[in-house]
């Protein structure tokens, strides 16, 4: 007897499929329980670096503070990166709730708002990064025609925080659009599975 | 005999159900092809309006021109609104087409590219709108503790022309986001009609 003649067999094979697609299921769920750690982790990340950033200079006798409120872009990316945050730590925690106690999703209205709630911080945290890049660009570069000159030959640590926010912040949106993706591959799941009795559409 | 009673037979049901999907479906798929030519036309709009906006003012008999292309956002956002409006009209084109044929969408591979580009579309139509505000908001306001002073007193002709393009875009983006929610309803349909035997997905 051959266990290759087992999986041959005609009554197995939807055990088998069923089998792969939970393996599928949970490193799915496995992959947005990290990814919303990540982003909740990143998102703090964003607000600490460029929230706490500030860089003091002295120009004859004159104290001059750089600090993130004098960029309006980047008290919006403080705010949206808080926000994101918050949000990616009860999504999280939801997600580890359903994991150990082993229950399925299959309330359409509540994979809605997941997904729907995913593409709006995927959009404000997107939109966020976008705003603060386009200062961040006329900080370094100057914009010379409109006479806005570049100020980070004065404030270079200054800068290269905030630089280092904006890319953090970056990751943040891309892990949000990647997000996105996923619940709505759980959405669709649930409407394929929820026709054929509900039976593997475990996320 | 009464017509309440033809109603309330149980074989009628899904005969009724089916016409009641049917219309949803007329009306959802009008509503994407309206907005794919609402969109086309205001991308282009934005475009326009962004594009040929220049101001010439004399200080001190010096000439100053200020062109859209002193802001880099700008010359971003008529990209991203021109790119914007070419796709819609290449996906209004498609929808005019299966609606003349009355052809229906099965193929998943194509509603998930349609779904995918019209998230993408609506990721850099945002991320432009929200680089483009935020030196508008900077022109407009200034930025006094940065020293980057404003110039739409100077230039009030240029900035207005700039700000109605700005809205313009965010109209588009705006109508992105909406045409990604049908999308997805028309991707979630698919994968629901699939299992009845594709009798009613009919986009």
């Amino acid at each position: 007897m051959s266990y290759l003649g087992v999986g041959a067999s005609p009554g197995n094979v939807p055990v088998y499929h069923e089998t792969s697609l939970k393996v599928v299921d949970r490193r799915v769920r496995l992959a947005e329980l990290v990814l919303r750690f990540v982003i909740c982790g990143l998102g703090v990340l964003t607000a600490v670096l460029v929230g706490t950033d500030t860089q003091v200079r002295e120009i004859f006798t004159i104290q001059k503070k750089a600090k993130f409120t004098d960029m309006k872009a980047l008290v919006f990316l403080v705010i949206a990166n808080g926000i994101a945050a918050s949000y990616s730590l009860i999504q999280a925690l939801r997600c580890v709730v359903s994991m150990v106690r082993g229950s399925v999703l299959f309330s359409k209205p509540l994979a809605w708002a997941i997904f729907s709630g995913d593409q709006v911080m995927a959009y404000v945290t997107l939109a966020a990064v976008a705003a603060a890049a386009q200062s961040a660009v006329i900080a370094k570069l100057g914009q010379p025609e409109l006479q806005w000159m570049k100020i980070c030959g004065m404030y270079e640590k200054f800068c290269n925080q905030v630089g280092e926010g904006i890319v953090s912040a970056l990751l943040v949106s891309i892990g949000m659009v990647a997000l996105s993706v996923i619940s709505a591959f759980g959405l669709f799941r649930l409407y394929n599975g929820s026709n054929k009795g509900k039976s593997n559409s475990g996320w």
